[in-house]
């Protein structure tokens, strides 16, 4: 079976996930230009794969087009954004995915970066390294009000290390109303609707898939919605905050920053980087050694369930392919 | 009652402290230079204070001996390295600070770092501004082992904060070999020698006051004790990690970054900045506005005390005097 990598670095930090492959004979490929695909370089680098084991790159109905021998897309990863699951089904392509894998390095990614905007620590190292001392007043999370729109694997993560800050106030909104939060010894955690959210919070972190429905979720109408000052945390996936509009919001002065860890194209080369307030990292949240192998090997135990021929296990549930019924 | 206010900004956040002096009736001076206060700064602007409200800068003999009519130095925070305690108490000028207020704010700021110092927050927003688009791979706090050294108000708190990210292994090491540490769910806290701590740690995390004994307690000797790709945390006080030593091991490569936050002469304008693993902030450990706003008032509090003819309530203690008595 030829089976191609298109995320890289892979097997990078631990070879297990290759010696995986080579232990059941697998054919593989690796793409070899080191940074994400495009989806005509996958078009024409798919056509006789049986398998891929994936990244963010767009796996489109074009590309599964050319795909004509695959049998399995296992993502390295929780998001499905990228792939055009109902083309899949269509053409008879089994997808899996990593969903519990990533969430613990990009819930502590999160509460970092909350800390960073919070207290302006990117700010001051940036102004540093221009030799410009200036001691700036932050807050602290024990005193703001932090929204948390989406209360999933990682959002109930990013709750948990909350507790450990004595939050007075924590406001949620989720899908699903009934969510269930840990309990904190010294915080409230409200249900609340998006406006409510939006009005009230002084940070505000995202952590619900791309959609059709989540796409744009933030623009220019909810953003002036939001308290002067207020801090926007996205870890989930570019699109979901606007881009365009964060830029000018936050070059207007009403935000007070923003940390964004996801964008509309990756590699990012956009303006947001001209913005001081605007603290900017290259896709990393599940970057952690740990979690990253952790994905690598889920991934390629998918892989490997498929050349033995036996039953997958992290196979996309229904409900994905119900929500990207809805995208655009 | 003359009262001198070195300290700035003071009263900017919240107009609480200077309402309380001007209701006692006292004749108010604030340092009109807007930065830090050099020695002979002060030995000019003290000659006819009978209090002063003071930050960091230095209150050395020399600056006492023209201070003929001074009977209180308010320290608005807990370090005093920067007073010459002997020297008042031979001149019969009583101090006090404000130990507590300071400490969340310095906890919350350290738990910022450390995330930021293991994910690469800082070296990925540096290389984005530049358009270079890197996805670093990074440690979580619960993978690796982090090492306080000093557990005090401060380092007490680190820990609070910690046990919210199920951490595996902290290493503590302070002068008490008693002192009481928070009970954590997951992690084994163990007590341990300065060189295990230094061997061992992934992350160190100082929380110690500025003495003679804790002077250049990091030199060369012991940062190239530590594992390679160490990371360190600075938020208690320069000269306590040696800077032209990190300098030169960061240099190196041996250590994996440190975040620094105090620095041997501040505003600092070193070489540090010079090197992208070197995360610096101007001193803000204590800057959130609650915690300075109650370090404000507390250290108004015992000036309008004095004015008032009533007991002090937060003298610094005489162990203080003692630890001073070491200092070189």
């Amino acid at each position: 079976m030829k089976v191609l990598i298109t995320t890289v670095p892979f097997g990078d930090k631990d070879r297990r996930p290759m010696d995986m492959l080579e232990a059941v004979g697998a054919e593989i490929h690796v793409n070899p230009t080191g940074r994400k695909l495009t989806e005509l370089d996958l078009a024409r680098m798919i056509e006789t794969s049986d398998i891929v084991i994936a990244g963010t790159e767009p796996i489109t109905d074009l590309v599964l087009s050319k795909a004509t021998r695959l049998k399995l897309i296992s993502r390295v990863g929780i998001g499905l954004d990228n792939v055009d699951l109902l083309a899949a089904r269509a053409r008879g392509v089994r997808v899996c995915y990593t969903p519990d894998a990533p969430s613990p390095a990009v819930a502590e990614l999160t509460i970092g970066l909350m800390i960073d905007l919070l207290r302006f620590i990117h700010v001051s190292n940036q102004r540093m390294r221009r030799g410009d001392w200036y001691r700036y007043f932050g807050r602290r999370l024990s005193e703001v009000t932090i929204g948390i729109v989406g209360v999933g694997r990682i959002g109930g993560r990013v709750l948990e290390h909350l507790a450990g800050f004595s939050c007075r106030r924590i406001l949620v909104n989720d899908i699903k109303s009934s969510v269930s939060v840990p309990s904190h010894p010294t915080c409230r955690i409200e249900h609340v609707d998006k406006d409510t959210l939006y009005r009230e919070s002084d940070v505000i972190s995202f952590h619900v898939p791309l959609t059709g429905i989540t796409r744009n979720l933030v623009t220019r109408k909810e953003m002036l919605s939001m308290k002067p000052g207020t801090v926007l945390v996205n870890t989930a996936r570019g699109g979901i905050v606007n881009e365009s509009n964060l830029f000018e919001v936050l070059e207007s002065g009403h935000l007070g920053g923003a940390a964004i860890d996801v964008f509309d194209r990756e590699p990012y080369f956009g303006k947001l980087a001209d913005l001081d307030q605007c603290l900017l990292t290259a896709h990393m949240g599940s970057m952690s050694i740990d979690c990253r192998v952790r994905m690598e090997i889920e991934a390629t135990e998918e892989a490997v369930r498929m050349i033995r021929d036996e039953p997958l296990r992290s196979e996309v549930p229904q409900v994905e392919y119900e929500n990207q019924s809805f995208a655009e």
